[in-house]
């Protein structure tokens, strides 16, 4: 009774004062729910729709679920870009690196970011000297177990690359890509390169392959490594022709696992823009001795192995019920 | 002297005896020899066609390099006779094993003996029972470690065959053949069976298949050991629906090596000859409950296996460089 009495004389200041706290508490306490609730919300919405879970999340991409680019560029700065403006966008792509082949020009880096931002990282590696092999160095900036290597004139489609990348998965200690090749044996016992123009003797149905270009394909970083510590006259050969890292590339892969050293993916959208830029620069191949060099190179080579190392194959891996649902039946 | 007067004043015949005897004797050793260099000649033309050496010989085929056709028949003898004129000329085919399902009725023998000489053994299994699963027994006349089963209505081009066998070498624990088929989930958590007309939901670009049925397909006769040790459970559900046995050991092979159970191979030239049968017995697959069947069946080994083990697959094989030569080329 006291007890009461003696709250109820209290001054009214006070005891509004109070309220007042206890009421501000009450709706701090009721903010920080209602906050908590909206941070919730989002998290619902994935839910419904499963599509986006099934989408790549950059930012949780594990090593063996994304891959890395790797382009060596020369003397076309334009479809450089244009490509990148590409290949940035394709699924399970964890980062870019450009090896700058230009020597003594600026890398675009101050353009990429200010045409930022970007869904990957785009590194640019300055070379020192313009050589084939500088592709093929082991970078620290390289995160991913699958390299994706692709010439800076080459326009692969997302389609193309998600696959290609999942049949990669399926198997990892090959080139997985999109240009078939092949050595042919000759009565004299030199070697010629060449590709389906060209016929093997004595080999029934069909066609085979013995290489496929690194210039559009997956393979495993590992590759890198070995390649560093391939002799000194195989990286002599591609600095004295300044071509056929791909051809050495499937000799060393080759010699490795004891098998046919690539598979190939037939692409449904796949082209070369090198007529497209405005450098004037035609690509490599145009010049006059670069199809003699590849049979040069093929034969240096088997000298160096002393052997032949290049396997025959003729599995061609196209997309179940891709771009047309009914593809797998006969006479498609 | 005296010795060479002593040989001159012999008698002329004596003479003429040995000289004879000595001539004969040379001429001997020559036709001997040349006998042996005629045995030498077909060796050295097979080292100037390297087709030939490259040709099956039946006579020297290992358990590795040929397979056995296991064709399970039940009241279209007409088919099937038609059928093993063109199987037994398949390369690499070591023997057939013709599962007679046709109970109480005699097997073809006598006419096949009749029409003879065959290129490779065709041994005549008498069933007791007509079990759709009869095909699936250990044959103990099965030497090859390749099994290629075949519907007694389906006509496979030998160059079909003859890639898909070395495709089933590079892929030796799954089913490599000609018809995809898949599973398919649904929001009741029921499966459904279908082809490329069903749709999985959520799935991205193109189809998958789940399945590689075994009526057109090489497998590695261990499944047939496999699969006799199968549940008595599944035995009975192909027993009671006199179907599903594929569908059974898709299951069966998915769970043991935990990947997709089959590959699939596009055929160039396949087709059923059910139409041309005069028994005017139709094909299983045209009963009523035929299709609902296999989704019963689907549900009915989730059960048994207490889990769904089938995965998926969108990876197509086709023959590089055939039919058409240059058929790896884009919008080919």
């Amino acid at each position: 009774m006291m007890r009461c009495y003696h709250i109820c004389k209290l001054p009214g200041r006070v005891m509004g004062i109070r309220l007042l706290r206890f009421s501000s508490i009450i709706i701090l306490v009721l903010l920080l729910v209602a906050g908590a609730l909206t941070t919730l919300l989002p998290n619902i919405k994935d839910d419904k729709m499963p599509t986006s879970r099934r989408e790549a999340k950059p930012q949780s991409q594990s090593a063996l679920d994304s891959f890395t680019l790797i382009m060596q560029t020369y003397n076309r700065t334009d479809l450089l870009l244009r490509l990148l403006n590409h290949y940035q966008a394709v699924p399970h792509l964890h980062k870019v690196i450009v090896v700058w082949n230009n020597i003594g020009e600026k890398v675009p880096e101050d353009l990429w970011n200010a045409l930022g931002p970007h869904p990957v990282p785009v590194i640019f590696k300055i070379q020192t000297v313009n050589r084939m092999r500088n592709r093929l160095q082991t970078f620290p900036e390289l995160e991913t177990k699958a390299v994706l290597m692709v010439d800076d004139d080459m326009l692969i489609s997302a389609h193309d690359l998600v696959f290609a990348f999942s049949v990669w998965q399926q198997f990892p200690d090959q080139i997985v890509g999109f240009v078939p090749r092949k050595h042919v044996p000759t009565a004299s016992g030199v070697y010629s390169y060449g590709g389906f123009e060209l016929q093997i003797p004595g080999f029934g149905n069909g066609d085979q392959y013995s290489m496929v270009l690194i210039g559009a394909s997956f393979f495993n970083r590992k590759y890198l490594e070995h390649f560093q510590r391939q002799p000194a006259t195989v990286h002599a050969l591609i600095d004295e022709t300044q071509n056929c890292d791909d051809i050495a590339m499937n000799f060393m892969v080759s010699k490795h696992i004891g098998k046919t050293s690539g598979v190939f993916v037939k692409p449904v959208e796949m082209g070369n823009l090198e007529k497209e830029t405005s450098s004037g620069y035609s690509g490599m191949w145009h010049r006059a001795d670069h199809f003699l060099q590849r049979s040069y190179c093929i034969n240096k080579l088997v000298k160096i192995y002393d052997s032949m190392p290049l396997k025959y194959s003729n599995i061609m891996i196209s997309q179940f019920g891709f771009p047309y649902y009914a593809n797998h039946k006969s006479k498609m």
